[in-house]
């Protein structure tokens, strides 16, 4: 229970700063005037406050010529919100890759980059490939690692809070690995890691399918699929850190293996990889019905775990990414399948934001992390209004 | 984006007065000098805002020998919250029973109630044995009906906002149902419908088995299990009420209907009612093999549905409650098998409440919104320290 009356000195002042560069990140250019119209704050604060921001790096004072409009006279200082003054980093480690994208204090993406990994590779290499990739993105953009204020990590597997990966089969020496630790040592800012699900629904939410959707549910489609899901705009991550992991719900009473499930012949598929499974797809297009059948398995499987994410959460969105999004003919019949089963059928949509997901809601997590750390004070700005 | 200083008079007494009655409920008698320094406010602040709470009849002057200590001297006034200043209700709708259960402002239970109703009973015939219920309640209570101050009540079904049964199968002439409409005819007060897995959720979070856990699962285990669920402490109610409604993924892959899954017989189980259930799980003890296989089957099914509903939402608990709880052995394979298939297993607890749990938890819900009206201003005091 708290008060509204009174209060700490340093308190206010941290209130009234996060507030005053609230308005000024939102604006391209702003007088004091506009600063003080829009903060309700008095020109004396806000002349105190914007100097101390000045201070910090984080606000300039702009020539006038930039500015939109010249009045007769003494034309009014303005400024605006450095975003240049910081930059955050969106990281994927995946089986096949790993992926880079660099961003401003805006989250405005200044570079991207990607590299092939061996999906047999043991996690030193896995994590070497991705500190070359992150020194090559940062060489290119002429960016300081000093400069660097947040980064963000998508992973497969169950990520503790501190970045250990609790559980992790999709990728070789993952279990156990302190992932968080590991990359903190490239990195003197904060490191974030979370399940690549679970930021590729961040994407989606921030960029992408899901923008104007608030109760969503990402499935990363594959052969064991993961899901992430926002319920009111926020991440759920579960109790432990293991929410959406429906992969495991096959072993229930169905023992087929996703091998015996795509194969078209007796053996089970193998390799299985994306490739082979296109290849199973194709053939059942052109009316092999072998190929047939096992797509129809692998297709009631995916609409089984999906049915039980939305019969659980009741999402009023489902969007489905990862390589078996890219596969033709998935998504209508599990649009079929959950407005049969689901008492209340969400919409289903494809991802916008493709093999980006994954880092881009990396970048949006450095991204969150700074804007809590700038514009937030505990809870009391933001909550308010 | 909001600011602390500055603001509106209004919302300023509204949030001492909320202030003040809060320390008043958290102890038994207090005087102004103890919730001045309890509140931080001033002693004319707490003066003026005591006489308005009087004034409203939510607090009274106690005589100073219900005090504890005297002093020397004229003894200094003591203040206590009126918690006989209204009244609430938490109402059960069930297939076999209506139930109620009546409480202070303090949410301290004064009486209980229950009827029973036909399963094929008509909505009306079930609506009409709840008002006699309530009716019956509030008389051997001595309690007048306009002391009300909110009605919670617990259903099957989905329930839409308004309290309109958008689907319900567990009853007849359910789905469709204005039952909150229906149900404000015979109050004054808010009428507030919802899920009875999820007020049972709420319940067994509030005083069962589940008050010191946040994100957790409350399965209403039946023929066709419901369940609600707890995230960060809150009730999720999905997007349109549906979260939870885990009975439908019997349908994918699996037709087998509760009354061959049950059978001991070549034919379905007929009547399929708790008896009858009851009669096989004890032929299954007694080493009959065709009882034992429909147990199995039976419990196979119910794991299956939670572990859904686990790998989907990551609890730190799962309570199961209804009338399948109270059969011998349904827990033991229940935790076995949850923890072969769930990366996280959750604890797993029989409920605590028992057949009370859907209206403690309806209870909890009037609860609740009476505790906002009072004791909440806009989210500002209850989301401060």
């Amino acid at each position: 229970m708290g008060r509204l009356t009174g209060g700490d000195p340093s308190l206010l002042r941290r209130i009234n700063s996060a507030v005053v560069l609230h308005a000024l990140r939102g604006a391209d250019f702003a007088t004091l005037t506009e600063v003080t119209r829009v903060t309700g704050l008095s020109r004396p604060t806000v002349e105190g406050v914007v100097e101390g921001l000045i201070d910090a790096g984080l606000v300039v004072e702009t020539a006038a010529e930039e500015g939109a409009a010249r009045r007769q006279g003494r034309p009014a200082r303005r400024f605006r919100f450095r975003a240049e003054a910081g930059h955050l980093l969106g990281l994927e480690i995946g089986p096949h890759r790993v992926a880079a994208v660099l961003s401003d204090l805006d989250g405005r993406v200044l570079g991207t980059t990607a590299k092939d990994v061996d999906e047999t590779a043991p996690a030193d290499e896995r994590i070497e490939r991705l500190r070359t990739a992150v020194a090559d993105l940062l060489r290119r953009g002429g960016i300081a690692r000093s400069s660097l204020r947040a980064v963000g990590v998508g992973s497969p597997g169950i990520v503790e809070a501190d970045g250990t990966v609790r559980l992790g089969t999709a990728l070789p020496e993952w279990t156990g690995l302190p992932l968080g630790e590991r990359l903190r040592r490239s990195f003197k800012c904060p490191v974030l890691v979370e399940n690549d699900a679970n930021t590729a629904a961040v994407a989606e939410h921030w960029k992408g399918a899901a923008t104007e959707v608030d109760d969503m549910v990402f499935v990363l489609a594959g052969l064991s699929p993961g899901a992430g899901a926002l319920i009111g705009g926020r991440l759920h991550r579960g109790y432990g850190g293991a929410a959406g992991e429906i992969g495991a719900l096959h072993l229930l009473g169905r023992d087929v293996t996703p091998e015996t499930l795509l194969s078209t012949t007796d053996e089970p598929l193998h390799p299985l990889d994306e490739q082979a499974v296109a290849e199973v797809f194709a053939h059942a297009r052109e009316g092999d019905e072998r190929a047939r059948q096992a797509v129809e398995r692998f297709i009631q499987r995916l609409v089984h775990d999906v049915a039980a994410l939305v019969l659980a959460l009741d999402p009023e969105l489902v969007v489905v990414g990862g390589w078996a999004a890219g596969l033709d003919g998935v998504l209508e019949p599990l649009r079929r399948e959950l407005a049969r089963y689901c008492l209340r059928p969400p919409r289903v949509a494809l991802s916008v934001l493709g093999e980006a997901a994954v880092a881009t809601g990396a970048l949006r997590l450095a991204l969150d992390h700074v804007e809590e750390q700038l514009f937030a004070v505990e809870g009391t700005v933001t909550a308010r209004r």
